[in-house]
């Protein structure tokens, strides 16, 4: 079982040769996720060796180009490469019918299915469960309808006391049941406790995702605890008005929504092209949050080790 | 004066790590033109120490997404940079539709004037003139309505011979008529006679592109003795049924068209994925044509020195 984010673009809406546009890359135990998907997404996916087939669910924040003119490109390119099976697009309303319309007028078919799930403005619910995570998307302040992201796992089995199961030679149809959390009584009328034989499971991991953003405090019992949060830091303190205008977020703002969430770290990224490195951001967002890495494309983040 | 063209993209629809998808650009006569807008062609320009703002004229061939996927990214780029001066898009009726919807819906405007020309099936005409390049337009044969373009020089002036300026002392005003072509009755009553004071203009350069399109000789009559055609060449003769069924061309096919339209040069391009290098498909093409090509990603050609 893993977790990790791979960064495909860091850069905001006008590119550079360092920095693609918006798009994540997440595996979390066996579930294949993109988050944003810039122009170029696909180049990036190949050029990091990550497999376009692999995902299965597309999560778009909002429909500025730099988090979604990819799109139609990388479907075109799954559909060439032979793709069957489903994928699933979790996005504002209209992203269908924009896609859709672009690749209709190529007389572009697509050989899989896509099931489109269209969020309305202001939407706080789960949108994706399965066994082993959900996914549950809370509105972000920005310029036109944005949508954040959290990605959890879910609560694992139990593990079990090492040292008891072979001590006690507990059978393997026990130890299912305990594992699950259950008492069980054998057919030797025996009874087990689950808590005498279990140990609690591994913390649940988790990643949210603020792209684009002012500062907004409302968006803090979102993303509350997540072991990883991705939070847009466009720029600098010194460019704050500038900030506030474009509803988008200095590193400052970034790092004080991480401090008042008690997130374990902070990523930031969607830096503007006028700045040349992150120095100056990360030196900001520390003054409130110590923890704190500023995106680069190709970066691999694994939470196990946060 | 130069005309020179750069290779944005060499792939075809399926991009590789090498191959970003199809777009040229080209330098003719300090007019500034993107043939074909791949996705990631704003990436490509930049990389290659092009300027995305010098752009005057777009020619779009077809509605495929490799071929026009990076338009939407690149004139949003064009905005964010300042641009205030108008642009012209040229390419097959649907397109302004289209580009339009997608930037509408993230409620994207444009601080500059785009004027669209749509082209209808089969058009064969001029859709660009001024005093010293045109654009003709004719029909290829793809699976949709798909529009090769030529780019020619205009006729220069007439180069005055170098000998008989210095010996006669020729008046700049009398030279200015002379090399214009006309004959010039002077303030002193002297009769020049352009004919004997002149030597024929330097050849007029031209490039013709077509792409995507299957072998068809109703394409010679518009790209007859070019300088430079750009033509297709997706697969090798031995995948020529595929080529048949999907409306592209093999080398040969590119080759055939190059020599029978008596070009000077053939440079093919939109590589299928599939092969790994171009060695084959210009031995092929050596075949029919002698001065041949294969277009990669950042080649730049000078039209002077074919």
């Amino acid at each position: 079982m893993s977790f990790t984010v791979t960064i495909l673009g860091s850069g905001s809406a006008v590119p550079t040769n360092n920095r693609f546009p918006t798009s994540h890359f997440i595996s979390c135990n066996s579930r294949f996720i993109l988050i944003d998907c810039g122009e170029g997404t696909q180049f990036q996916m190949r050029k990091f060796n990550l497999k376009i087939q692999s995902i299965q669910i597309i999560l778009i924040t909002h429909l500025h180009g730099d988090h979604f003119f990819g799109l139609p490109g990388l479907l075109s390119t799954m559909h060439l490469l032979g793709r069957n099976r489903g994928l699933k697009i979790i996005g504002p309303e209209g992203l269908e019918n924009c896609l859709r319309s672009q690749l209709e007028i190529g007389q572009n078919r697509l050989d899989f299915e896509i099931e489109f799930i269209a969020l309305a403005k202001n939407s706080t619910h789960c949108v994706y469960k399965d066994k082993v995570i959900e996914i549950n998307t809370f509105p972000l302040n920005h310029r036109i309808q944005t949508q954040g992201y959290v990605i959890k796992e879910l609560p694992g089995e139990l593990n079990m006391c090492k040292e008891l199961v072979e001590n006690e030679k507990i059978p393997l149809e026990v130890i299912h049941q305990l594992k699950a959390g259950k008492d069980f009584l054998d057919s030797n009328g025996m009874f087990w406790k689950y808590k005498k034989y279990t140990l609690p499971p591994k913390p649940r991991l988790s990643y949210a995702f603020c792209s684009d953003t002012k500062y907004d405090e409302r968006i803090i019992e979102s993303i509350k605890g997540t072991t990883l949060l991705y939070h847009e830091a466009t720029f600098l303190e010194i460019d704050s008005a500038r900030a506030r205008q474009t509803f988008h977020s200095t590193a400052q703002d970034a790092a004080k929504i991480a401090m008042k969430g008690k997130v374990k770290k902070l990523l930031m990224g969607h830096m503007s092209a006028r700045y040349s490195n992150p120095n100056q951001h990360i030196s900001e967002a520390k003054l409130f949050m110590k923890n704190v890495e500023f995106a680069e494309d190709g970066m691999i983040l694994k939470l196990e080790e946060i």
